[in-house]
């Protein structure tokens, strides 16, 4: 199945009745598109491989004997959240294989093509989840701990999906496979609209981070309690909200709060407790450190996940840029597997396709459909020209 | 069972693990809150009768053959709320109807202890459900289609609960019963506690509503749409809080946010929407919707509820005073099922029972044991009196 039929099998699997897509980690409808890589790398007879960390792995060629060039994105998403990120470079991954079979091509090194798990970070609370672990950035025993919003935590969730919650952890063997990686992904931002140019290659990844903020008060009677007797966290929170705003404007850095959780909840109870989530990025590390320090001042906050700059290697993503016909070279605010991967130490590239928006993590999250094809002839390049660095 | 095992006997159901009860309407608490009632009605050789909108009356004495005095409240409570908002009303009403028998007394007309169903309107939004369909306050389609957090209307979430929600609305065969309503219930301020008094009776409730305010914006990545292109409804939310309380300072009214929704509510994505609930109270009706007019300028608003002014009936207050040891009469700016009533037409009073700390909507809500026995003493001879009353 070429791109066109594999994208349009995703259309249906994990769609939000409140628009888009919502595809936790672990949820039936992830567990679906498990089934759907599977069934992709079965159909092109590469070799399924699973990992200590829920991540899959299809392979053409035996990585055991030898490192390989890996191509692969993820295929979880935020709530409500685009098509694009993520499956998109999953599903061009496969689509470059195809391509360069039909090139006649077989590049000298195992070819693999990999799906991470809990990328997004959506359920658990840290991005990256599957890559953190396989590259022992996160240790497994916070891993295991980490709750979702029904409270049940990662290892409970593993074990109803059937798997093994002591198996996670650095897995070097899965690793010593990876002779270099390069992820695929919608741009989530406009520079290459911008620049006219379909196709670019990522320079670097803002360091960025993850903070949960907790407010808390006395629950009381919304109608009894007297404004001046009340401990309402409400109010400390929302002057948060604006503060991190105004802040992240001075610093020239972008601070948002996109998940609230307030209880008891009711509409007739002044709340007792409200947590927030505060996602910090910029250029500059000190001073999203700084916003958050300031923001989080007399309140309690605790780090969730931080990602420090990642520097993508200038000389891969020259070539790289050069053997996709002079590619621009951007850097990007949002994270990605390939981060990790490249700060563990693997040689790593990423692609980014146009978005003529530059929206994401949205229903409205778009990219042409000539822009993702162009995409899969660049990843079948990239992963040719990465196969032949390896063979050097 | 005496008001002490009624009480522990209740202790056990609809806990919260975060602390306090969440007794919601018709979860598998209120089921078990519902089997309960039924238990003690039968205990007493009660008459157990329900209604078209899921209250319960349990009946000493015929009420076809002559109206009678209904003593009740709730048993539902808020997310987290306390033990006393609600249950204890219902507890001392079987206790008062013990003491009477105890004492030797039979009412000339049937006595009554009311259940009603979601006052506090934790699930469907819209408190006193029960009193407002029975009363026709509240159109029977309107309340069918209330939603609550799971997105299920009350329609179906009584289909399942084995009800007929086309029985919804007003009910003139049960109201027909009620020749006089009187709820005892724990105070929501500390008005009781400073005038060194156990016990004291209703003259009024302040004016009430709840609004739904809803923020509109763009849902967008959390790293990489710059902040002057978003579209972030957490800000206006965030000013809006503010602003309210700032408002209600000013008016001498009490405005709370309890509860809010963020969607897509991930922590890495701009919020595409976010909803508030706002509760706003106080003595005068013009500034309460003031101050709604001014917080929701610019904002989708839906009025959820509202409730005008309840004065109870002054000449029944006088009577209950005088009946009770001269027991201090004093308003309220809780909403209760007595205020549907009253507003309905039904001789109405209320009888509160001293807080200490005024704490209610919360696990600290409390009430002296001796002075809920004291309530109980109260609520029989309220009982006596308005029985006495009807038969005049």
């Amino acid at each position: 199945m070429g791109f066109d039929g594999m994208w349009s099998a995703l259309t249906g699997v994990g769609t939000d009745p409140g628009g888009g897509y919502t595809r936790e980690a672990w949820s039936g409808a992830d567990l679906e598109l498990r089934e759907w890589f599977r069934q992709e790398a079965e159909r092109r007879g590469l070799d399924l491989r699973g990992d200590r960390n829920g991540n899959l792995w299809a392979w053409w060629g035996d990585p055991d004997t030898r490192p390989g060039v890996v191509a692969g994105s993820h295929l979880d998403s935020v709530r409500q959240g685009g098509a694009y990120d993520g499956p998109l470079g999953v599903v061009s991954a496969f689509a470059a294989i195809d391509l360069l079979r039909e090139r006649g091509v077989t590049p000298g090194v195992p070819v693999g093509v990999a799906c991470f798990t809990e990328e997004e970070g959506a359920r658990f609370g840290v991005p990256c989840l599957g890559s953190r672990l396989l590259t022992g950035v996160l240790e497994p025993d916070r891993a295991r701990g980490l709750t979702d919003d029904d409270g049940d935590t990662l290892a409970e969730v593993l074990k109803r999906a059937g798997r093994d919650p002591a198996a996670l952890g650095r897995d070097p063997e899965t690793l010593g496979h990876i002779g270099a990686f390069v992820e695929l992904h919608v741009e989530q931002g406009r520079a290459l609209d911008g620049l006219g140019s379909a196709i670019g290659v990522a320079a670097s990844i803002w360091p960025h981070g993850r903070w949960r903020l907790d407010f808390r008060g006395r629950a009381d009677h919304a109608g009894t309690s007297r404004l001046a007797d009340r401990e309402d966290p409400m109010l400390p929170f929302a002057n948060a909200v604006l503060a991190a705003r105004t802040a992240a404007e001075r610093a020239g850095v972008v601070a948002t709060v996109g998940k609230v959780r307030v209880s008891p909840g009711s509409a007739n109870a002044v709340p007792g407790h409200v947590a927030a989530w505060l996602d910090v990025r910029g250029e500059d590390e000190r001073a999203v450190r700084d916003l958050v320090a300031e923001v989080g001042a007399g309140v309690e906050v605790a780090c969730e996940s931080w990602t420090p700059e990642v520097l993508f290697d200038p000389a891969i993503a020259a070539r790289l840029s050069a053997a996709l016909g002079d590619a621009p070279v951007i850097p990007t605010a949002a994270g990605h597997d390939a981060g990790i991967l490249a700060s563990a130490g693997a040689p790593t590239a990423m692609v980014f396709v146009r978005n003529p928006t530059g929206i994401s993590h949205s229903p409205e999250e778009y990219a042409e459909p000539a822009d993702c094809h162009a995409g899969v002839v660049a990843l079948a390049d990239a992963v040719k020209e990465l196969a032949d660095g390896l063979l050097v």
